[in-house]
This record gives structure tokens, C-alpha cells and sequence, in this order.
């Protein structure tokens, strides 16, 4: 495949019409607030990992529409056959400077519904032309890396192999992918290109193609041990899984002779607990105490719990198609809503920030207006909850939340609770405004602040409830204005 | 994001320690013969639409290992902490010219269980490092291709539209399935940079965020139809989608005064099938017979057929995530699978094809050897039926099919039928064979291909038994594969 390189393009038709539509009546001044966040976490839990901000930095980093572009979009024509956009507003395109500034959480920080994973700021047109790409980066690689910590959290420390690329959604449906499961938690992955670029440790020793290459499986142990002494994990399932431990532990004795340990053997099939039960018998009595049992098989975080639970004596997972196309729950609802706007040249001017809102039947559909960051409160080094609060409004100290689903539910963080804001400068002025840190630094990150959680929270099935809404006056000015709306309409 | 660029490195990196083993084992002559295919068609149908082939090509035709590949692969290190590759096989690898012949069907047929997609033969060692990057190239397509052609065929004729960017598995995820979406019948779709790459016809006007800039919906509607007349398909649900057909209608009043027609309305929330009633009756009074009635949120070929079932007025249907994410089974389960091996220069030489299978206690899973071809039978200008045969054993003439699973079940076909093989050369010597269609010509094709079908054999649900399996030679050398296996098991 011609790698097709990025660029502003990466959005949808509409966004670029209502930039002309902005531009054309003279609205190219008016700013806007949006918020980039999901409204349910998924997979039943409460959180999700935060994850392709980086990725989203290096796309506004480099934003620029390319002479080929602009031809593109110069020749696209409306439902009467003429000209969709005008010759001047290309020019316009030609010559814009990404002027928003954005606010985003840390990659890999544990984040709840409602709260802004990202907030954009500038040139309502420019904000508009954003969402598409800005969705894409993140929604997709925040869900991979969701998934991944609720499997490593499953596999109770174990290490979790992420070998999904043959059935992503993509290239980048593996790259992408391959990334977030790393921060997300995963030990390593089988995507060299990913290794490459990402840094992500590589990992991988047969397949079933290995085996059936030779006239009998002993004969293929035995070459491949001899080729790679040190990395000895073996396939036993191509013909049966008892004789292929059996012939792995022959190959092992060979290597042992030689001076190596057998590295371990692989379970692809069957019933993983009973042969792996059979496996490891069958191991230690043959001395073989240190290999490590690999299983993989259509794995994700319930049945490695599963596994577990019955005893199943696996040492490493490894998982693929489920996690790396989150099989369960393919997309993430992240969404990416305007809650503010003003005009400083408009006529009037709006100096301040204006509240906007846009309603709906279903309550949780209502979108919250203003200015948001998120104000995380710790007691005894523990997460205790979140308040969404309005920057203008600021936080009725002691803060109180309101769940946005139910207003009788609140919580009071007194004296006794420090805090931190979430939301920190990421780009200004066409340039990301912090040092990128390296993968593996991302990585421990996110398991530290997992941690940071009471277990009950991150719990895989029926988590208890994080405490996480509106601050009280960003609930009330919510409120006031679904009054008003109603009223008025 | 920085654009990373495609490689051999898209592979796992245990088809490099296996290429290594061969190489490293006196091996490199030994030549393989694989099939890429799926064993169960998804989403409850029987078949799919082959897709990705044609980037697939592209991939292939580049195929290099950069100095940067090297220097990384050159890097990796074993369990031991040793060198994983030797420095003459990085230099193999620089030097290494693609030497496989590889057969395809063309890109957009429909295809059915077992039947290969591609077949691959050459040296065992690049079929290896062609395993994953195929996999990758052709699984997510043909998922997706698959998906719309369902969505296509629940619509009746209607236009489809993929809105589905923002949700996608990552760039690629979303561009990758913008293509397939269109081979699979949709109209266009909303991503500006499938449209800029693949000619895919683009469509869009405005979103919540464009009313809700504005301080009331009416006026939002008249500036935009102000400013392009001739794309004037306005967002109703933004406050009240009763008052948002309204206040289209006013805007459509407008465009008609100053000489244009008002395209239509989109509907994005609520009860679809009352609302599209709602909006007919209420545009069709106001004299606008003309303008579409657009509706988007979470379709897919279910809903689209409940919401046809119940009569909803709605012309023009917008699919986003269900569609781009092929929600309901994210993963088609498209596999390679070695079958023959041969190697003119090994000792003892093999000199024809040896066919090789894979045993499994499921029997479904048990592989089938040979070189295969898919003929597919067709009488009174209908498909009838097709035949999985092998190449060296031909076909038992008059053909008779054997359904892989139940050898019980088979079909004749005998004079009166018409057949045409599917497999054509899509690469030799380092190239691609064919020439490639455009996308438009590719979506001709399918669309004709799949009209060649009995409708039961396309059904949405419980679509009739279309008989493809084994050639009766082919099925039998399976069978006595199988039991010599578990005999000598």
C-alpha cells in the first residue's frame, strides 16, 4: 500500500463546509470551547486510559493543507454541479495557522465519563476542522488501552503479550493498537514495526507453519533449538498438544546438553486448564521446573479470569484479536462537544466566555456547557473522586459534586483532601507545549495511578462507584439552562 | 502523527525467527504453498466480498527492508541476552529480492468459507514474512466490505453514506474502510482524505456545533443555505427535531426565493420512523415533495430493515460506527495456512508439491491439503455453486462438491453448467500482474457479482445454503490425510 500521508484532510466533508459557511459570513472571528470526552465507559467498567494524545500532537504539530489538498478540495462540487467552496476561502486554507490552544490530561491517565480528555479553544472554524482527526486519535487508542488494563489486571501479573496485528483494523488498527496496549499495561507485542518505532519489546518464536515445514514435529524442535538456543518457546499443538510437549521436552534435553534452558512451550488450543495441568506435569517431571507455559486462543480478561480461577497453570498470555480490536466493544462513544463561544470582534462583541447547550430528550444527551478542567482530590494517597468544574464559576470550596445522572448524589471534599487539575497546557501557538515522554515511562505511569484507586473501582465486573460529576455550580448552571431551553421551547 | 512508513516490519516478529530457522538450517530452498481464507463467513451470512488485494499489491510490490528495518532487526536480542539474528542474515534479508507467485481472486468478488482468497507459493521463508501483512491487508476489508454490502442490500436502493471517521481503529481503520465501505456498495462518505486518495464520492453540511454557534437554529439554517445554496441538507434535532423541520422549511423558503431547492433534512436522534412521518408530512405541506429526508445514528442492516419494515420515510441513510467498526464482529477470522510443501534442492529433493495438513480434534479446524483453485459453476446466467479443487489432481468431471463439514451433502454438476476458475495471477517476479481498476469499475463489479446470486443466498438472516466446498478428489485426499494422521497419532 502507497503510504498516504496525514494531514488536514483526515476529517469529515462537514467539517470543512461549516468553516466555509463561518468564513463566507463573516464569522471567521468567533471562538469556540469544545470538550473531547465519552459519556459510559466500556466493558462495563468505569474508567477508561487515556491514550493517542501524543499522536494528536504530532498531527496539529505538522497541520498543513498541501498543494494537492487544496486542489482536492478546490475541485469538489455541490448538488447543483457548481463550485462547493470558493477560490478565496482555499487561499484561506492555504494560509491558516492553527491558532487553538489545548488542554489535555497526561496520556495514559485514568479518566471517567464526562470528564474532558481534551479541551480545544480557539477559532471556531479551526475547532470545527479539528474534531474528526481529534476523535479519531483518540477515541480508538484510549479504548485499546482500556481493554489491555483490565486484561493485565486478569492476568494478576503475568505477563500479557498483545499479538493481534494479523486481525486489526488496519495498519494503524495495529500500530495504534499495539502502542496503547503497552501503555495500557501489555509485557510486549509480536508487531515489529511497532517494536521499531514505538520501542514496544518484540516477541515471538513459531508458528504451526514451523512444525508442518518438516515430516515430523521432533525434527522441527530440534532445528529450531539448535538455530535459536535462546529462544526456545515452543508450539505443541499442531498435531496433539501431549505429543508436542512430549517432543518439546526431547528438544529441551538436547538443549540442556548444550548448555541452554528450554525457554517454555505454547498452548494454542483445547482446554487450556487441563493441558496445562498435563503440560506442566509433564515438564516438571522431566526437570524442566523453569519453562514458562504460553497460552493464546481467542483470550481476553474473562476468561484469563476464568483460567485462573479453575488453576490453570499458565505463566504468559497471549492475547490478540480481542484485544486489539476490542472485540467486546469495538468503538469508543467519545465525543467532542461546543460549550462555549465568544467574539471579540464580532458585533456585538462577546468578550467572555458564553455558555452554550444543546439539549436533548435523554438527559444524559444534554451536554454540559462552560469551560471545563478536572480537579482530582486525593486523601491517604488514595483517588477519591473528581470534580468536572467551570474555570470561570471555579469550585464552592468545600467542593461538592453532583452526579449528572442524579442530583441527590454528592460528595464533600473538605480540608482533608489535596488535589490536583488534570487539564494541562498541550498545545499553543502551533507547537505542543510539553516534553514527550517515552513509552515505558507512559507505561508505568498509568499502572502507578491505576493504583492509585481503591481495587473496588477498577474492579472488571460490577465496579464500585468512583465518584466523579459536576462541581456544584457548573451542575446549577447546567441546570438553569435546561430550564431555560425547555422553557423556551 | 508521524507517518510511519510501510515495510516488511508489518509482520510478527516469529515469521522472522522462522525465516531465520530455515535460513540458518540449510532451508531457504524449501518452497510452501499457503491459502489465505476464512472458515466462517460473519455477521450470520454465508459470504464475503474479497477485499484489500489490490493494496495488498501495492505492499508487495515495494517490498524492502529499509537500512532503519535492518539496523533495528540487527538490534533484537534473545532470552539470553545474545544477538537474536545473525549478521549474514540481515544481509540476506537486504539483499532478499520477493520470489513468490501469488494468486488472487479480483478484488471485489464474493467469496464463501475454506475458499482461498490468495494463494501464495514460493520460498517458505518469504511466505512466512508475507503471513501477518497479508492477514492484516486483507481480514479488515473484506469485513467491511461484507458489512456494507449488507447495509447496501437492507436499504433497498437507497443511497448509503459512511460517516464513520471518527470511530474507526485508527487512521487506517478509517481510510482502509472508507474504500472497502464503497466496494460494498455505499454511495460516498464523509472522509475528505478516502475521497482525495480513492476518487470516493464525499458528502456532508453541518452539525450540532454550526446551530448551536448561533444564537437561534433559524438563523444558523439561513446563513448556511445564504452561503451554499446548492448543499443545503440541514441538521434538525439540534434543540427539537419538530422545530427543526420548521425551521428548515423557513430556510428552504429562503433558498427557493433566491432560485434553489432545499436538498433536504437530517434526522440524528429519537423515535426515526415518527420523526421521518412528522418531517414528510410538514415538508411535503410546505411544497418541498423534493427534499430528502437523511437518517443517521447507530444504523446498521437490522435497524435499517425494522425502519423500512415500519414504513419510515426516510431517502437517504447515513452509517458511522456499526458500519466502520463492523460492530457486531469486529474480526473476520481470515487465516494462512501452509499445505504443500516442495524443495527442488533439498536432499532428498521433493520435486512436486507435497501436500501437508494440520490436525485438529475439531474437525472444521483440520486443514486441507494441496494447491487449490475455486471453481465457481454457473447455469441460466446463476451461480450454482462452487469447487474447491486441486490443481494437481483436477477436477472429477462432471464436478461434484463435497460440503467440507458433512460429506453426505454434495452437488453435480454436469454439462448444462458453465464454469469460470477464480484464481488469476496477481503476482510474479516481483510485480503485479493485472491492471488495476479503478474503485468505481470495482464496485460495478461487485454489485454484479453478488445480483449473480440467488437473493436467498444473500438474505440479511438465515440466507439459503449455497453449496461451496471440496471437489470430490480433493475431499478424499483430505479424508485419507486425516486418518493417517491419527493413525500414525
Amino acid at each position: 500500500m502507497a503510504d498516504i500521508e496525514n494531514g488536514p484532510l483526515l476529517t469529515d466533508l462537514y467539517q470543512l463546509t461549516m468553516a466555509y459557511g463561518l468564513w463566507k459570513s463573516g464569522r471567521s472571528s468567533m471562538e469556540g470551547t469544545f470538550h473531547l470526552f465519552f459519556r459510559k465507559a466500556p466493558f462495563g467498567g468505569q474508567y477508561c486510559i487515556a491514550a493517542g494524545i501524543d499522536e494528536a500532537g504530532d498531527f496539529l504539530s505538522s497541520y498543513h493543507f498541501s498543494r494537492t489538498d487544496l486542489e482536492y478540495i478546490a475541485s469538489l462540487k455541490d448538488g447543483e454541479g457548481k463550485r462547493l467552496f470558493h477560490r478565496d476561502f482555499i487561499q484561506y486554507l492555504a494560509e491558516m495557522k492553527l491558532e487553538c490552544s489545548i488542554d489535555a490530561v497526561a496520556e495514559g491517565t485514568p479518566v471517567f465519563p464526562f470528564e474532558p480528555i481534551l479541551r480545544v479553544q480557539g477559532p471556531l472554524l479551526q475547532c470545527m476542522l479539528l474534531e474528526t482527526p481529534l476523535l479519531n486519535f483518540i477515541n480508538f487508542p484510549t479504548l485499546i488501552a482500556t481493554k489491555a488494563s483490565r486484561i493485565v489486571r486478569a492476568a494478576h501479573g503475568d505477563p500479557v503479550l498483545e499479538f493481534g496485528l494479523r486481525r486489526a483494523q488496519g495498519r494503524n488498527g495495529g500500530l495504534g493498537a499495539s502502542r496503547a496496549a503497552y501503555i495500557g499495561g501489555c509485557a510486549a507485542t509480536s508487531n515489529v514495526l511497532a517494536g521499531k518505532h514505538y520501542g514496544i519489546p518484540v516477541k515471538g518464536t513459531i508458528a504451526h507453519s514451523w512444525v508442518m515445514s518438516f515430516s515430523d514435529e521432533l525434527e522441527s524442535f530440534k532445528t529450531y533449538v539448535d538455530v535459536m538456543p535462546g529462544n526456545s518457546l515452543l508450539l505443541v499443538d499442531t498435531y496433539s498438544t501431549e505429543s508436542g510437549v512430549h517432543n518439546a521436552i526431547e528438544a529441551g534435553k538436547r538443549l540442556r546438553e548444550a548448555g541452554h534452558d528450554l525457554a517454555g512451550i505454547r498452548l494454542d488450543s483445547g482446554d487450556l486448564t487441563y493441558l496445562s495441568w498435563e503440560a506442566r506435569r509433564m515438564l516438571d517431571e522431566a526437570g524442566f521446573r523453569n519453562a514458562k507455559i504460553v497460552a493464546s486462543n481467542n483470550l481476553d480478561e474473562y476468561l484469563i479470569s476464568s483460567l485462573k480461577e479453575e488453576g490453570a497453570q499458565i505463566d504468559i498470555w497471549g492475547v490478540g484479536t480481542r484485544l486489539i480490536t476490542a472485540y467486546d466493544q469495538p468503538a469508543l462513544d467519545g465525543i467532542y462537544k461546543l460549550s462555549a463561544v465568544r467574539d471579540m470582534h464580532g458585533e456585538p462583541a462577546i468578550t467572555e466566555w458564553s455558555p452554550r447547550l444543546k439539549v436533548s430528550e435523554q438527559s444524559i444527551k444534554s451536554s454540559t456547557p462552560g469551560v471545563h478542567q478536572i480537579r482530582r482530590y486525593s486523601k491517604d494517597g488514595i483517588f477519591r473522586g473528581d470534580a468536572i468544574y467551570d474555570l470561570s464559576l471555579g469550585v464552592d470550596h468545600p467542593g461538592v459534586i453532583v452526579d449528572p445522572m442524579d442530583s441527590t448524589r454528592w460528595k464533600r471534599f473538605g480540608d482533608e483532601y489535596s488535589y490536583q487539575d488534570l487539564l494541562r497546557p498541550m498545545f499553543r501557538d502551533g507547537a505542543v507545549q510539553y516534553r514527550r515522554k517515552p513509552l515505558s515511562e507512559i507505561r508505568d505511569y498509568t499502572a502507578a495511578q491505576l493504583k492509585g484507586f481503591h481495587p473496588a473501582v477498577t474492579r472488571l465486573v460490577n465496579p464500585h462507584s468512583y465518584p466523579a460529576g459536576n462541581e456544584t455550580r457548573l451542575h446549577n448552571l447546567r441546570q438553569d439552562m435546561i430550564m431555560d431551553a425547555r422553557e423556551s421551547g
